[in-house]
């Protein structure tokens, strides 16, 4: 599945944020995201529009984690026989509202019955040559950033699994993901390799690590973790800083920049790429190997 | 949903078998379609090599009804929780095989989760302006050719349905669908409009009419179905003919050409395009309007 592309048009095939294509001397990004009711959605805290918005987002954020803009989007629906006619179009409802906002369209799709709501949204995005970012790109001894404070949208997530009420505003971050793009465009020219959090500071550093054969170190106090986002956590009996490394669809930027060029750039530095290989957490002076096998029991525990 | 596109560079947007986008001076045709466990396949009687092939022939077949050539594709897949892993290689093995039939890549995707098995891809092919083929483009009085016989996919479905031993040519044609591009490609520039068969000729005789905002009568009497056919659908206790209008999924190219260039293409003559609304079928003397309800009243048959 992962071996390399056999034209010399496929510029990134599968192992990147999105799909990198060349057509004649534009840059197409290429990028598919599915989201599954009862797995990535619920109908019982999320309204239609906010899941046509978040279809939309995911992808969009995955465009711009190449350094891309997003341009059209098609659509496939997979809809259980029983679900209301009201809801279909309030998800279309969000989809356009989420695409007015970046001037993105709708350009096809299909749809298709089935046991459970499921969307998934293909969308094509272009860039400039010089603005393509890779996860392949991280150099070591580069710092590594993000562009906002994470855990939030894993702790909305277990606060509507536990039923709890208040915390609107960390909710409201699983409810409405935005893609961060427009955070880190004025100083594109100085990042490295860049990656879009879908899950988890931790996992998604190892990505830009596998890929770019480097490892990483993560200053686990430095990670930015909003106080309200710790309290939801804990009255969930759970750890926000596990939310930020493993939680993941906070859809903030990770990026790497070389030293003498963190001046020049904004975001909340985390950690530094090494050559020695593996991701470490350094934690209450103690340094932690990132293994898949943490990483995977988070992924199964029961939410 | 079907409003016209604001983007200039959006060809052709909703309503056609792809959509086409204009990238720099080179036209993209971009197409995404659903397979479903218990809907379009069954693992009892598709092998899972077999599904990989139709979710990429039935792609490949959208692409070439706009007359354009697939190039890349994206896989979204659903898996269920407890499907074999041997399963979903298989499927991709499928999909590899199509794939290298075309040479096209695969370059992106997703996997999720989910209650049922669901293949979704989305196709990126590129045409030259020339060749280009929609289904707004027929002309009243032009000629309306089937590139080769029709039913045989849903004949192959119902028998599969009934449990009828025999008939593997006929089976056949349900399990492995191909996409029938090379069939039209010599005469290319005869053809006015195109589409697909994926719902039966009467059904996408009736999208090119409503495109192209004209009519058509077809003749029954020159529809082809092949005897195989014919005595699967009568075992199966139904008609071939209705298969070959209604039952869809052959995959055969539905053309229109202006008599005069009739001399020029391949294909059978089935029908021809009115400047009078509605689809009329002409059969045993009589003229029958195809009707929404009698379309549906077919698809809504327990199958």
């Amino acid at each position: 599945l992962t071996k390399k592309p056999v034209s010399r048009n496929i510029i990134k095939g599968i192992g990147d944020d999105s799909s990198l294509i060349k057509v004649g001397n534009r840059y197409l990004a290429v990028t598919a995201d599915t989201l599954v009711d009862g797995d990535h959605f619920s109908l019982r805290y999320f309204s239609p529009e906010q899941i046509g918005k978040k279809a939309v987002e995911i992808n969009v954020s995955d465009i711009g984690a190449m350094g891309a803009k997003p341009k059209y989007f098609l659509v496939s629906l997979v809809l259980p026989g029983d679900i209301d006619v009201e809801i279909i179009e309030n998800i279309y409802k969000g989809m356009r509202q989420a695409g007015s906002k970046y001037q993105i369209e709708i350009i096809g799709g299909n749809i298709t019955h089935g046991k459970q709501l499921i969307i998934d949204i293909c969308m094509i995005g272009e860039a400039k040559k010089e603005n393509l970012k890779f996860r392949s790109a991280a150099k070591p001894d580069d710092c590594i950033l993000v562009s906002g404070d994470l855990g939030s949208s894993t702790a909305g997530l277990h606060l509507f699994l536990k039923n709890i009420d208040g915390f609107e505003e960390v909710k409201k971050k699983h409810l409405e993901p935005e893609a961060k793009f427009h955070k880190v465009e004025p100083f594109l020219k100085y990042i490295n390799a860049m990656i879009d959090v879908s899950d988890g500071l931790a996992s998604d550093v190892l990505r830009i690590c596998e890929q770019s054969d480097t490892g990483a170190i993560i200053y686990a106090d430095s990670v930015p973790v909003k106080s309200t986002t710790k309290k939801a956590a804990k009255i969930c009996e759970k750890n926000a800083l596990d939310f930020a490394l493993y939680g993941g669809e906070d859809f903030e930027l990770i990026y790497t920049v070389s030293k003498k060029n963190l001046n020049k750039v904004k975001g909340i530095l985390v950690g530094k790429i090494t050559r020695e290989k593996g991701v470490r957490i350094y934690k209450e002076g103690k340094e932690e190997l990132l293994t898949k096998h943490g990483y995977d029991h988070f992924l199964t525990e029961p939410t």
